[in-house]
């Protein structure tokens, strides 16, 4: 085989729903792509997308959207790190025209530093439009640093990028400053319903969430976290619409919260994905089948900037909830998980 | 389109290489399969290739092999939860008794616990020969609990999956415990040949190494953490080889280290991968393009148990380490990542 | 000044309580002494223990005893290092054996270990008696390091400290593999009693529980802890009892859980404290107002090795449930905790 | 003995130094008080003193100063939340009237949130002056709280402290947002110095750094932390000086780093402490050996606000510095550790 050669991975994928999703104000039915090696997800997705069919829908909101790269200057001394922090604090506006000429949809949007004895972490925020926006950024950080080594001569390069970013690895800085789309989807659950279709009740979801998802993560010594498997949709639907997928690692650190509503003692179930890094645009997105599937998700329209990758991501939250809900309700009776695994692999296998 | 047709998702794949390895006391070159839609990753991590060729390899060992999940009970009070948890650490043996009857090849290896206030959390770790092990753990874990419940009828089920197992999520438990094979690749690369082939010193990578994948991921508040881009080698030659790619969470959790020899003034340079989830067999593993792959890579041949897998695994710890080398020494020198970047773009579009 | 002359920090304390306790079997009451310079922590703690006083009590249990202390070393290779440590594994009696000289009291009782690249991190563990231990691991340590570089001469020293101990650090390592006494105290608090001394409900609680300590943490980025303020309660009873008060960096590392009954609507609320670090013997024991302290807990009596410090360890829990309860029940009301504030800034200013 | 009765406990307190401090543009020589009942820590921290006796003296900076508060509301849904933040933070000058109010010194700088479900998180930040502020920060968070409820009825109350502020447990986000004093100190050591009085190597204290302080804690699942233990010398001048020592938590997220200057061959030298809380005024500084250190510290100087607490600080990062250079130093010299502390062991005995 030539090393040159460019093969396929054919990956098996699934349409899985319909599931009904309430965003940008209007409500409808979307069937979600999900390429995988696991067929167990399919029913497990379409499980949770066949109880959003017979509620309101599952409401999805983006909070914010940025995308980050961190670079590292050396200072002579940390006096004149400071010093220097404090002085590009104060050219924000020089440092995003620095930034901006770099792309005609990327713009600056932030900068944050830390200081490590004499090092000086940048952070450099931008918006990136309908790109995940990986090199957007990179070319926006690469303009920032140029143009910084230029304004102060006793700057010295470290690195274009110095893991305060931080990208494809596990951080609490992303939720807490911002990379990707922050999306919050929540559905709320009758109680019949709950009984009905997930032979549960919303206060065992509820108590199984505080125990597993929270405490037992924290136990693990998780970071920012808090869900059963968000990682297996996310991989899922990443992998369907040409999406760098190594960002699952920062998109799992989702939070699934359960509560039961005192008053109509509904389930009231969200995940919350701070860090859903997705793009409608880039490498990959030109593939035939990932082409189709962005059409058929109604991403490829004439939107605003930015407004085709925020549906995606909204879409993504949706799967990645109907998901939460299935096996966190299936861990609630004892042996359900099992039986329908092995009932699965059997029928994978037939 | 129908729901229930399975279509696929074709995700570009290269053969990447030659590397040399030196695994299980020998020596020999070996080409990677690479599934990405982010073409640059191939070159990147082929230079790393290139730079192992022309030194005595990649020398990889496997410290540990086990696979976990755990499971959770609830007990009337703590001071039941900590007899019951003393009682079943004194009862191994009939434990694994139990957990031994569910699959051919895996073996209950250990038990580790967590108590909060009235909740126990039990760690169930197995060998699972070849396979990746997530079922068969479940399966494992499940006919611990169902003994267990019998054996103390003062405990109640409370969950299959606790989160301290910890699957697809990041955490520190996996890394101290073990989850995965633990997997350390290291390299050892003249500083002649590290001025030749990478254009910068020994120092320099020591020094970037510290400063970006210790300090930096320490600020961006990491856990378990420090390397500059691991998740992308993962991800591509999981996806090439059928591998459950939502583990790179875990896997993700590497230690790339460099440091300069002091005597020869060699770049010392190692990737340690304590959670590195992969199988030969199960899911995924029948399909055409993973079979050559595997049939390729020397993974599917007659071996003790758990063997072909060890070497899947070094394999990939391999080509993760010619991924980091790579980027690393590009990030040493001002402007060669991001002109790298743009070139490969070009000829990606030509 | 003469720098050599040794002064005093007189800080302010008082005895808290009673609070009622059940521990090895016994139910009694016990008053706490707590130093600090935060006054209102008084009489929010005291609060706690007039419930505990309504109640059948505080139940704790000690889970687990350990201290730990790791060293590191350096191979010529990761595969020398992989070598090394299977053999150690198999070597525990030797290392017990010279671990064992090193104290009377003292006791090996297992060995952990971490590899990167040709870098070993052993984590030796002991049995410390009524000490808190950290001057008895650390001849342990040293003891154990000796005979390890004579019987392996091809490993070399490289810090008899190595931070995956972990002392005075937060970090995952020590609730998982254990430092200090595990230690959870429990409390049942009848509805009624919750209305009539809290002013809040068991429902209440166990909501901002969930939502405070452990989601709030967890999107803090905290690890392995999930509480109010356990720190304020542990430096109070340190400070009195003679402990090295930096040890409440990790034992504040604790876990607050409070459910609902679901059958008699009680609240069940609980501290874990899994890295409590006391001894009633070593440095500081000997003041004298310590010694009147220890005296007065009972906990300079005729016991079994290492009795008087798990004793001491569940008085410290119990004084820690206290403190959360309160300020728990306060936090549900909106108002009440800087009502409380005002009213005791006052009263301390008169 | 009667409950309201307040005693006393005596904590041993040397003054420790002379180090020399360069701050604030001026360069000085500073004992430093520190209370602790382990003995070795004086001359441990007096060695690193007598260091920068010799050298030009420990440089440090201020980089930042804020304390913060976070309150939890409770919104309708996912969608109403989004809302109310975008307006808050459309609304800041209104929030900072509301905030500033409540105190003469207290000032409002910034709003953080963050969203999980419907759930709001608001960490509200402010300038604190000389206090290190946590009583100002709750009456701060208190009135914007109010406002907000008042200015959107649809928001309840949660709580008045969230986690995400956070106090006195560990994070990343004081760290990353701010809390406290952002101070750095840093010292160089020609390397004759190094080996005289310290009997080692720019090189091997730098080696070391990054094998214990950076990967050691990584290893052990650490939290924005990489130090020897600065723990027990933040603890020792808190208490000297009456500060809330349970703020060692967060205030011992430190970063101790070593470089090898490359062209001098000087042991460079830094501890960043991002979160040191101290305060000149406030509860615990009218006690009579406080006013004292503070008043020979010149910390109770006619100052601008929050100078005084910022001097402070600068000492106590300075201390640090000393006990992190002095413990790194013994720990590169096989057996020197052990000795050290048998031969203190035995003077405090006599």
């Amino acid at each position: 085989m030539k090393a040159e050669e460019t093969l396929t991975a054919a990956i098996p994928m699934r349409q899985v729903g319909p599931l009904r999703l309430v965003y940008d104000g209007a409500e409808e039915t979307v069937c979600v792509p999900m390429a995988t090696f696991e067929s167990p997800l399919w029913p497990s997705t379409a499980r949770g997308a066949r109880v959003s069919m017979q509620t309101a829908g599952i409401a999805v909101s983006i909070a914010a959207d940025v995308m980050a790269r961190s670079i590292l200057l050396e200072a002579p001394s940390a006096a004149e790190a400071v010093a220097a922090v404090a002085s590009l604090c104060n050219d924000k506006p020089r440092i995003a025209e620095a930034v901006n000429t770099t792309s005609r949809f990327g713009r600056f949007s932030d900068l944050h530093w830390q200081i490590v004895g004499n090092l000086v972490y940048l952070r450099i925020e931008m918006q990136t439009g309908d790109a995940s926006g990986h090199n957007m950024v990179t070319a926006g950080a690469e303009a920032a640093m140029n143009a910084i080594l230029a304004w102060h001569p006793n700057l010295r390069y470290s690195s274009l990028s110095a893991n305060y970013c931080t990208d494809k690895k596990t951080s609490a800085v992303n939720g807490i400053l911002g990379r990707g789309k922050y999306a919050i989807a929540e559905l709320r659950v009758p109680e019949a319903l709950c009984r009905k279709l997930l032979r549960t009740t919303p206060q065992a979801i509820a108590t199984l969430n505080t125990r597993k998802n929270l405490l037992g993560t924290a136990l693990a010594g998780g970071t920012r976290s808090a869900n059963a498997h968000a990682a297996n949709m996310l991989l899922a639907v990443y992998l369907a619409t040409g999406q760098d997928a190594a960002n699952i690692i920062e998109g799992s650190q989702a939070f699934t919260l359960a509560e039961t509503d005192q008053e109509t003692g509904d389930l009231r179930f969200s995940v919350t994905l701070p860090n859903l890094i997705v793009g409608t645009v880039g490498n990959g997105k030109a593939l035939p089948f990932v082409e189709a599937n962005l059409e058929a998700l109604g991403c490829r329209q004439a939107r605003a900037t930015g407004d085709n990758a925020r549906r995606l991501a909204a879409i993504t939250a949706a799967a990645v909830l109907c998901g939460e809900l299935s096996l966190m309700a299936a861990l609630t009776n004892p042996g359900e998980l099992m039986n329908a695994h092995r009932k699965l692999e059997r029928a994978g296998r037939e």
